[in-house]
């Protein structure tokens, strides 16, 4: 379909509707560094460990960042792979005190950027486009406060980043950076899980507008 | 749980989150009105229909009201239901050249108020929520533009809708307004259809303030 047909086609949806730049996958740069510190542990070491994390510091809040590339004319999200097997969004824990922005930003540049101190914030962290709560650490994931449970131990909140016309991103080793399309992705919570399964529709509402070189 | 802790386990999350009052099902009085005329054909009629309209007409845009109220401290989500079967929200085709907000105030009136010509405009129509797009009338909805298509034939915006602390609700007899609780919603596309069972992923981002009398 060329642009012009895209542009008829949307003009009457255009109206309220809010357009996100996305360049080529080809305008990034990828390498790698120095492999990330990564927990070794079976997912009941996990649960007793962000158990003995909740009795200290309480609701445990993770940022993530959505990251839109394009390629074959379609959207693409960038998804970190670890251990050939678990997709994850780049993102992480916040610490105590820190702004969710400020966290993000400090995530995205350990695990996207060669700048080890997270220096790097040339990042342009969005609007939130979603929310996911957990009642503890082993069960699913709710896109509602779980109002029947006491108090929810995780909450994970997803943010728009927008890309640079062009980056590098540098990856911890023993991660992968990959870029995979949304027709993949939608629907797909048994590859890729709930969070990120769900991306396509949480970011429906947004026109990709693609810019090509 | 108390206000008090929802407020204390989330005010770290309130940051860059859009808050949205919502209010008890009490609030709001349901009555009956005359039958809304449903056409009464076949899928293959249906679509035989919309072929022709977008060969008239071109894409077919469809504006869809989201509608939150509080029962039990859950979030329910208004739905009609046609038929005692198939769940739709309210909304509906724009016509040629009327505006998205336009046309979702005027298919409110004309689906939830005693006025029948549409001149309740007393609706705040807030954000588009999500978009699904559809690339013919006989398949599956996607929430991305449909890039391998030459020509997406129907695009459905939903638009979250606030309600007032309090109104009358006036639905036509052959319909039944339902208000359904998220958890009963999310993931349930067999009984509710994608586009429904989608609504609390694309709410997630806002914390709901319920306001109790």
């Amino acid at each position: 379909m060329s642009d012009r047909e895209m542009d008829s086609s949307t003009e009457q949806s255009n109206r309220n509707t809010s357009t996100v730049n996305i360049y080529p996958l080809s305008n990034y740069y990828f390498g790698s560094k120095q492999s990330l510190n990564i927990k070794d542990e079976t997912q009941a070491e996990h649960a007793q460990r962000m158990k003995a994390n909740y009795a200290t510091h309480g609701l445990r809040t993770c940022v993530e960042a959505v990251l839109v590339v394009e390629l074959h004319k379609h959207p693409h999200l960038l998804v970190l792979q670890v251990r050939n097997s678990v997709f994850k969004l780049p993102g992480g824990r916040l610490r105590p005190g820190e702004s969710e922005v400020d966290g993000l930003k400090r995530k995205l540049s350990s695990k996207l950027c060669d700048d080890e101190d997270g220096s790097d914030t040339d990042w342009e962290v969005g609007e939130c486009v979603g929310m996911w709560w957990r009642s503890d650490f082993e069960t699913l994931a709710y896109p509602y406060f779980p109002t029947s449970l006491r108090r929810p131990k995780e909450c994970t909140k997803l943010f728009l980043v927008k890309l640079p016309v062009s980056k590098r991103l540098i990856v911890p080793k023993n991660l992968k950076l990959l870029a995979v399309p949304f027709y993949g992705i939608h629907e797909n919570d048994k590859t890729y899980g709930q969070v990120i399964s769900g991306v396509p529709m949480l970011l429906s509402k947004f026109i990709f507008n693609i810019i090509e070189d």
